[in-house]
């Protein structure tokens, strides 16, 4: 079923769901639409070295008729540490998705979840919603601490203490309808949804002019590999070979 | 003891402390100080109607000579639903402490300690410190959630769950001194160790001209009582009174 079409049910309960504009969060965002959600978007202009999966996360939110979609500004560049947010430390990059290591990679931003699902738990709480998404998931995962499930159960009881509506007024929950689930199963879930992948960017590495993915960090090569289990090429990096 | 000439010691261990520039923060910033901890202190410009606490930050950072001192910009107000960031939710006043009711009041801001204390996360995991301080306490606490026990060990323990530094590193600890004390115990405790209490602004709703605190919101009052039962007049109060 196409998400633009379905009709809005009168008491239809909201939820926030955290979009970067990558491929996890653009089908998660189509999962929570699926399941009666109104959905209110959160993005982060969070000091990241490019921009393109910002203007993804707002094509993502066109494409998929969202109410509300707020970006907000909150500068993780300051603190350094990582990959995606400083020029002085490169991003890795293999020649197939079998170099991918085990170990945390710089690419990790320092508590970069953390600060996200705590600004998406002020948005959900002023807006009455106890039902945050995100995109996390624990298999194609290149070894983030915060993609792990003990760390999002671990999140969501600290939430019900934190906060005047998980006090107040029932269960917060923290949904993650990938945590299980492969690339190549995300992917087949999004297309069944009718989500428009080559509206999505997932590269640490794009080129800065273009924004087109360069093909061999981890998320290039995982995202690369999810698509050819599903016997279709990567619809951003097919554009960019063309 | 003064803290400002206090030998610091080759080895000391960094700790981040959240300074707000309020009466509570103030004492902790010194208390971390008389710990032996090297203190990075972390600050918000979150949309707060009035700026004059995060002067009072910058006025203890440079009192109580920080070596560092972050402010950290993020729009809290963007999500309403507090008298602390919008203009049209009146901040409550009373004629004496005893009418400052139990509930959660609407001077609460959507959860203001889970986003704070994620981005002093994010500062500690980039400068490989271990320990946070934050002044919350349990008694004199006008009934937010995000200021009991019970909160402060669920985000630590999902802090150590969250970090590169929790996962291979050792524990992280949020270290709360002022938890179990009284007001009137905090200022006592602030007092031996030099505080400069005029230098400090807990008001919700203070002269937006000259910074003055109104007297009457439950900030103003828990804290004159605290100084009352010290035998002396909150010194911020008593410049008012001039």
């Amino acid at each position: 079923m196409n998400l633009q079409n379905r009709p809005v049910p009168k008491d239809q309960k909201s939820a926030v769901v955290l979009l970067s504009g990558g491929l996890d969060s653009a089908t998660v965002l189509a999962m929570a639409r699926q399941a009666g959600y109104q959905v209110h978007a959160i993005s982060f202009r969070y000091g990241q070295r490019h921009t393109v999966e910002l203007d993804r996360a707002l094509q993502q939110a066109k494409l998929q008729c969202l109410n509300q979609h707020l970006v907000v500004d909150i500068d993780l560049a300051q603190f350094g540490g990582s990959a995606l947010t400083s020029c002085s430390i490169a991003v890795p990059k293999h020649n197939c998705d079998a170099e991918i290591g085990n170990s945390i990679p710089v690419t990790y931003v320092p508590a970069r979840n953390t600060v996200f699902l705590s600004l998406a738990l002020a948005y959900a709480e002023t807006i009455a919603a106890h039902d945050i998404f995100i995109g996390v998931n624990a298999l194609d995962y290149s070894g983030y601490p915060d993609c792990r499930p003990e760390y999002i159960e671990a999140f969501e009881r600290m939430a019900n203490l934190a906060t005047k509506i998980g006090v107040e007024g029932g269960l917060i929950k923290i949904h993650t309808p990938l945590i299980s689930l492969t690339k190549a199963e995300i992917i087949a879930r999004g297309l069944e949804l009718g989500v428009d992948y080559s509206a999505t960017s997932s590269c640490y590495d794009p080129d800065p002019v273009t924004g087109q993915p360069c093909g061999r960090c981890d998320a290039c090569l995982l995202r690369q590999r999810g698509f050819q289990q599903n016997a279709m090429s990567d619809p951003c990096l097919a554009t960019v070979r063309k």
